[in-house]
């Protein structure tokens, strides 16, 4: 039996919560994970925490983030607080000893990723990043098809993350909005995750051209009487990918696309096949590959179920989709394990710096107007 | 501040492991609920019982399911069994002046499902039926629009409920598939899903036409070297529709659809527009209203979101869908509310005795080749 | 090298247009067809009449449709005139000795259709009923995946014809409208249509369960001020089936399907796979099959291409789709290889009056309340 | 009454029967347009030239094109020839006074294009490209609501033209996989249709990054007994796009896209909304704009009809969708109004020149690595 992991938590607001849920219920979803307690929350506003801690079955909770990251009861710090605040807060708990799960993207720049990712194997403690959309059942399902070569050589890769929530030119001036405390705009924020799964599926990314544009040049600052501040982050962005094994692609991310809810799409094509992945219909995935009888050749639309990775523990019936908070249990699980002496959860610091590298490349194109390697970021 | 509520869940199969995720998950995501105490757990195997007792947090377990619902750390008594047991052990702990959460069908027939309604108004308990797609958000969106008029005069309602999980005739001899245990076959088990929302979406049901067909005459018993044993419930099963509100529909449920795995659909029209909603997608709603401008009608798909009831606190981004287990979580909520002195839970065993009595007039109207009216089952 | 068929043509609305395009089109899209010459139009505007004659390219008009029918420059005669007028220039044409080409649905009535197929046999003239959407190269291909048992038995059938043309209670009464001109509603103008398909794939329907509703009790006079007439058919139907096969089914038919434009779809499933046509994507066939490998299984997206029938003559690249009018080509093409010695066009008079006794079976069944054979109409 | 417009026709396959079949068809679908007179028909093989000159309805054939472009018979000349012979053929055509309706692309590059578009200015003959799917009703609504302003400031377009004809490596080298013969592969074949689209919805695009990859470096000659022969032409191309009007994009083509048959695709989003159109489902449109309650906001599907441009002519019914040939039948029928003296047809020879400026300038930008202006190619 596995002495219970203690959980630091900070943060409260969507992925707080989305954190805090996943880690009461993975250890009754999946069998053999250690037990978790959950130990201490953290956020500034003391009546929020108060209540959250309460109601989500944390033993004790703070306004004072440094006292988490060293309390003695935590065993792993799951930081989910604004972009800025990720590099900070880790360093602080790798130097008291402790594992950190940090939400993405890692840092604000591909140097500060680089940074958290010394720190972490200097002090020999497991890191997992949150990018959670990797851990779809059929994502897995495409990444096995693809490695036994069912698509046959892969050649073309196709990806997009986007959302609407800052279409409205009346959307608030806030944290995300500035370089500064953001890194990236809709790139780091959503295109992020489509870098996750196009690494995934079709390996490293080798070079890259990009262009940026900030649509909404200033927005309002909430409770300013409508007084505006300028953007200096992206709205939308666009690349061309050369990847590592020779095939090419593009990406795109938006947080002005408009109808857009949960527009991540990854599509990869080899000469025997093809597969497609939207998460907006995440229990779905679409797979073509050539047959015998061409009359019969179709994409197949194959839904989730619990033949495909992780799906079982949730539901034993096929078709009974899974839903965006399930897929951090999954994370959570595959952290615990990690925890455990298990496989190193994954991607870890380092992986989600080459992650960083991929967005900080995109960026530099964009402002030079050429082809940039991503191993030179 | 509400005293804790003791959970008694009996069974740790499919359906007993959903109701467990959603007594955990359910007090975290929602706020104002009481919370909950995981008293017991029972259910034959002892091992079994034991390491689920253990993964999924409940202070005691007891292969002795009357020890269970006589516990005094037990207030609610929660019934995930076998078709045949939801009887017996909800009259037992109604005596024992538990509240009951029931699995559906309710019970093996009409008659029964009656008895178990009266049991629960003398008792002055609360009851709630397992009728979980009843808890999707877009389902509820529906409802506020037919109610709203924004259809029109409702004309016709068309569900189904198709899965597979039977096509093969080699899938084994059950409790499933025998009339003394299950009641009925394809229409009990997801037939009455696809009632309680007709029910829901367009009142009461007046009349049904029937036919039911038993596919697979014989199945193999599990163990018994290929040896078959004759079914005598329903495979699949079809019924014309008179709803009490002179609306006309159609009803179909099949375990034996092939390639069907969570083929549960509604669609409801009216003279001014219409709405389907399929569970294999249940994060979207189909709506089709007459425009002012022809030369834009279409049906919208509508994604979930935090606009939509109970949704946002799961999370407050749209297309970031809810999965199968996640509608058991909001169901469990409504049970805690109404425990907490809030509106009663619904469907209860009254409401569920409908539900049965128009699976019953369905039978009888195949049986008879005749309309049978449910009121009079 | 044939002779030129010479087509006279009565009707020059909707379906009289598409007679005349696809006559236009069928000789020079397939090889090897006879030549046709388009001798003479008729209709009751001779306005109207000249100007399509001129535009469609025939040699001669008339508003006489008898003077037509005894044309010896005739010697087929395609009628696409409002119902009630089919069954007396069918007899007529046959009596001049003609071939006969008509839309659907072929009479008012069961009786009406058998004098018209027992008139066809004893002139032994060829005939051929315009159930256009049999000529679906898809349809074609569905059937022949049937015949070759790749469904295994099939246990089941769901079919509907959904428009919504008639949804506004406003939408003018007419011809359509009246059982004495009409001979049924929608049950007859859209639901005859599915009933082809459902004989086609699946074979004859042995009894029927019905109901129908007329769902708007009057309608209003064209040119009378808003004064309102009576409606004697049906604005939707349903039906349960029963096969001679054993297999069981739905039908449902309805022209106040609001949101509907071409919601003519089949379903046929049986033991080892499952289909599906909806003619609003009438260039995907949907097709499931068990496979090895079970985490592979799902619904595939056939597009139409050259490779199934009838498609590679309109173009030889696939997914290039069809539209409504080129099935109407194929119709043709059939009619006219049947002309020319090949094999007799199908359905002819004998198989639409087998159409019309399902129609009529379960307009009586709806009327009694009972199962009708269909035999026994 | 106008006099009858005689038709040369270069080319009798894929193509040439198109043209063939939309030359029988227009002047019967749609009212007013000037007669139509089959003059000639113009093939390398005697027999087959014969043959399809008698099933199309020519009144004459030739093998020798140079003949056909200077017969008094022939008004207009329409080539359907292999990419090479475009140039040649139109030049002459509109040195002996002829109209010319070439397929695409125009030209083999932009300068040959240019030349094109001189000539036929200096000749003062009408010309018409053959970028067919700028004919799709749907396309003319999508233009029409941008042009309202209904999707608000357009800020982003995304197209593709994925097919598969090439997938596989085994598929034979041709003129088409020649660039002294096609111009360009995959871009220049599909891509060039997809930049046709891009500039009808959002305008000139001004600046390109192009990358493109030839996935089969050699492809067998045919008859050659398995012998390989260089590809010297692109497989597949994606491009960055920056419009005039400062819109950015992303535009891809490619011939080896597994699965896609009709993948040609445009998205177009604006602040207040987007739109999508999928040629493998060429009958809907989706269009999402936000609305005053956002909770039934979504994309909708609107199926082509009557309401739509030039649709009714075909079909008085909407959702009975149009095909790939009747595309072709509209566009004819622009081309035979621009004929008789109404709107000139586009896109004409100087528009096809501004699209070849676009593929040439993917092509350089590729070859140099760095942003091309489209006006300087």
């Amino acid at each position: 039996m596995h002495k219970a992991i203690g959980i630091g938590l900070i943060g409260t607001g969507f992925m707080g919560k989305c954190h805090a849920l996943a880690f009461r219920a993975a250890p009754a979803v999946f069998e053999g994970l250690p037990p978790v307690r959950l130990a201490r929350l953290a956020d500034v506003d003391p009546a929020v925490t108060e209540r959250a801690a309460a109601r989500w079955g944390f033993a004790a909770w703070t306004t004072d983030w440094q006292a988490l990251v060293t309390d003695p009861a935590v065993d792993l710090v799951a930081i989910t607080t604004p972009n800025f605040l990720h590099q900070p807060m880790a360093l602080a708990a790798l130097a008291a000893g402790k594992h950190v799960y940090c939400e993405k993207p890692l840092a604000l720049d591909a140097a500060g990723a680089k940074q958290m990712a010394e720190a972490a194997a200097a002090a020999g403690r497991r890191t997992l990043v949150g990018y959670n959309y990797l851990r779809n059942p059929l994502l897995r399902l495409a990444k096995e098809l693809i490695e036994a070569g069912e698509l046959g050589e892969v050649r073309h890769f196709r990806g997009t993350h986007f959302e609407d929530y800052m279409s409205d030119p009346a959307a608030p001036h806030s944290w995300r909005t500035v370089k500064a405390t953001a890194g990236a705009g809709a790139l780091g924020d959503l295109g992020s995750h489509c870098i996750s799964l196009a690494r995934y599926l079709c390996g490293e990314v080798a070079a890259v051209q990009g262009a940026v544009q900030t649509l909404v040049p200033a927005r309002p600052v909430p409770g300013a009487d409508g007084q505006l501040k300028p953007v200096d982050v992206d709205d939308q962005a666009q690349a061309l990918l050369r990847f590592a094994s020779g095939a090419a692609g593009t990406l795109e991310a938006s947080w002005n696309a408009a109808g857009r809810k949960m527009g991540l799409t990854v599509e990869v094509t080899g000469h025997k096949g093809a597969l497609l992945l939207d998460y907006e219909r995440m229990n779905e995935l679409r797979l073509f590959t050539f047959g015998d009888r061409k009359r019969l050749d179709g994409f197949k639309t194959i839904l989730a179920g619990p033949e495909h990775p992780d799906f079982a523990p949730f539901c034993p019936a096929p078709g009974h989709g899974l839903g965006f908070n399930d897929l951090k249990v999954i994370e959570v699980k595959a952290l615990l394990e990690g925890l455990a002496g298990g496989q190193p959860p994954s991607p870890d610091f380092a992986e989600a710096a080459r992650i960083a590298q991929v967005v900080e490349a995109i960026l530099r194109s964009a402002a030079e107007g050429r082809w940039v390697e991503v191993a030179t970021v």
